[in-house]
């Protein structure tokens, strides 16, 4: 059977990688960890100890990468001088070899750059169940200290050494005043936890304290990456880091100029979910609180059904409004009206008389918006989602071995 | 592109049909509802009131005839004469109009019988958002009570004026000592809400009082029906009723033997998962409490990534793993362990050493058992969930007009 792939997406290069944040260097080299022989060890390095804050997955089988960074953190203060990213193998479900695994990769890069081993984060994605072949990694860890460049081409070998089933790389640039925001990220949307690692890093030479960052990173977070579909089915490796330089003083309201950053990034990973052909970005207003517009969402998000009316341009208000009559937070269900593309296709409870061809039309672009609009309160949120088509089949049938 | 259709699968038919429990009569006609020309009009009706319970859908937006039976089953004492179906329209988002026409169903088949019109049940199946075409409606009605038969043909004829989507035919039956149980039902599992309606009705001449069968139904339902899948989602029609004729004194256990007709309908309706090639019966052992059993075994069984896995035969532990480990329900992931098909495939939360090949080989059947074995608790649950393959996209992308 021949299954149409669908045309990669291509998207223009950000402005800035991440070597242009000033006080950064970055490497990305081939170790052999990827069969496909593509570059599989990054890594970043500052030239003085940054500041950084990190979420990480809430999975009970957090990858030991993950266990370690979190602990750096604390450690360390929430500084960091490095981090090394291995793809091919996320070093999750390892056990205590695993553990010394991860810590020798910490050990090495520290080594290297003469700084404490805590100083150093590491994250790994790629199969999972399977010890890292540390002959390689140590070899490529090796390798990469030595190319460490500031050129704008090595943060783009950095963002190739990080990515798996990524049809297409992720990064995204902003400038906030005098400073710099660079980000890179790797997953596909959609396609939940084994193999979906989601890993994002962002970098500013904002002159702000880990403790800063810490405060702002769940909200930089909600609006981006966690309103990407189901963002309580984490992978054991899922982190997103948030690094500055500490160098150019910042505003009060840095963080809403370093927000589109993340969007844009978490928009390219829904962008990229397995065959997806769009993005849908699903907003609910007027539910009774936000939380219980932001359950609804993703109820809607979620649905398989609507997933694959979405992918066959089929405006089918059935789908979406029955799922938000699924939701035990609707209180007024006779209020509901939706929004597609701008055509009202459902109105205070009842379907309206639409032109179908003209909807099904306007489904087929790059970006569709879906309002889902109750009468409960002043509730209100935003959450993005691909469409499932047979391409999602295909990738996620296929046997493993 | 050409998407190759799984075989239908044939199940021997059950040796019962509802028209052999003593005391009822059914018919199924043509009434023209369907484009496909099937017969879409079903009356069953018993020469005595029967006693009689329900369980509706909680969707917000439930359709016309479920008010309508709910309210029947109030005003009637849980007492009821006939059940009237229609499939081709599930008069659901009808308004007001909706409501008429339900409540002229139930009135013409009590003029019909001579019986108070809240003895007549009414359930309705198929596209929603469209007014019913009462005129054939009406026709139907009246060609089906002229058409009443005892004849073991009628039991299913009935059952094929209710069927929709409905790959294959789907009935059970049951002796239980003297007395008869028979039960059909429709509806493909796993496809959430809209035109996934579920309508399972079964019948037995046990003598039990409307309130005996109502206090029984909810485990009877936790047991099958609401095993199946997304149990949460239901659809705006979904209506499962009991009925008894009451000339057979039951036995204090009646309901465990009743158990196995409503548990063979509901793995009939996951055999049918538009697409589905299997049946995958999901067991969560050991878990803190049986609820939280049953939220993690509904995690896993509604997982686009899961299922994809089980469409493919592939012995992908991680998928399963992963997904228990998202769950907030579970306290010691450690002890986590994994027996797809027999084979124990993750041990105290570590994979194990075993053969893929025949692992993958052992899923290729009708049926397949994946145990997930935590250390938690007495909890325990069982789901059932169905495949997802090309198939599954290809149905549920195609354009609705």
């Amino acid at each position: 059977m021949s299954i149409p792939v669908p045309p990669v997406p291509s998207f223009p290069p950000a402005e800035l990688t991440l070597t242009q944040v000033p006080g950064l260097k970055a490497a990305g080299v081939k170790a052999g960890l990827k069969a496909s022989g593509n570059p599989d060890v990054g890594l970043l390095v500052s030239d003085a100890p940054m500041a950084v804050a990190g979420l990480f997955t809430q999975n009970h089988f957090a990858a030991a990468p993950v266990v370690l960074s979190k602990a750096n953190l604390v450690r360390s203060g929430h500084t960091a001088r490095a981090l090394v990213v291995n793809s091919g193998n996320a070093n999750a479900c390892t056990g205590l070899q695993g553990e010394k695994d991860a810590e020798e990769m910490a050990h090495r890069v520290a080594k290297g750059l003469g700084c404490p081993p805590e100083q150093v984060l590491v994250c790994s994605t790629g199969v999972i169940g399977v010890k890292l072949p540390m002959d390689k990694v140590r070899a490529g860890i090796d390798d990469a200290l030595a190319q460490l460049s500031r050129e704008p081409e090595a943060g783009r070998r950095f963002l190739s050494a990080i990515m798996t089933t990524d049809a297409f790389p992720k990064e995204a640039s902003a400038r906030v005043g005098e400073a710099v925001v660079a980000g890179v990220c790797k997953g596909a949307g959609m396609i939940e936890p084994n193999m979906a690692t989601m890993l994002a890093f962002m970098a500013m030479d904002l002159d702000l304290r880990g403790e800063q960052l810490k405060r702002a990173l769940p909200g930089l977070a909600a609006a981006s990456f966690n309103a990407v579909h189901v963002d309580s089915h984490t992978s054991t490796n899922d982190t997103f880091l948030l690094f500055s330089t500490r160098k150019v003083r910042p505003s009060t309201d840095w963080a809403r100029h370093v927000e589109p950053v993340a969007r844009r990034l978490a928009w390219l990973i829904a962008r990229d979910g397995e065959g997806a052909t769009k993005v849908t970005t699903i907003e609910v207003t007027g539910a009774a609180t936000s939380e219980a517009a932001r359950r609804i969402a993703k109820l809607v998000a979620t649905s398989a059904l609507v997933r694959t009316a979405l992918y066959g341009n089929d405006p089918n208000w059935g789908r979406f409004t029955s799922q938000v009559g699924n939701s035990k937070d609707v209180r007024h269900p006779r209020s509901l009206s939706c929004v597609l593309q701008g055509l009202e296709v459902f109105k205070n409870g009842e379907p309206t008389a639409f032109d179908r061809a003209a909807a099904s039309k306007a489904m087929a672009q790059e970006d569709v918006r879906l309002e889902l609009k109750l009468k409960d309160g002043p509730g209100h949120a935003v959450v993005l989602t691909s469409d499932l088509g047979y391409r999602y089949v295909q990738v996620n049938a296929e046997y493993t071995t």
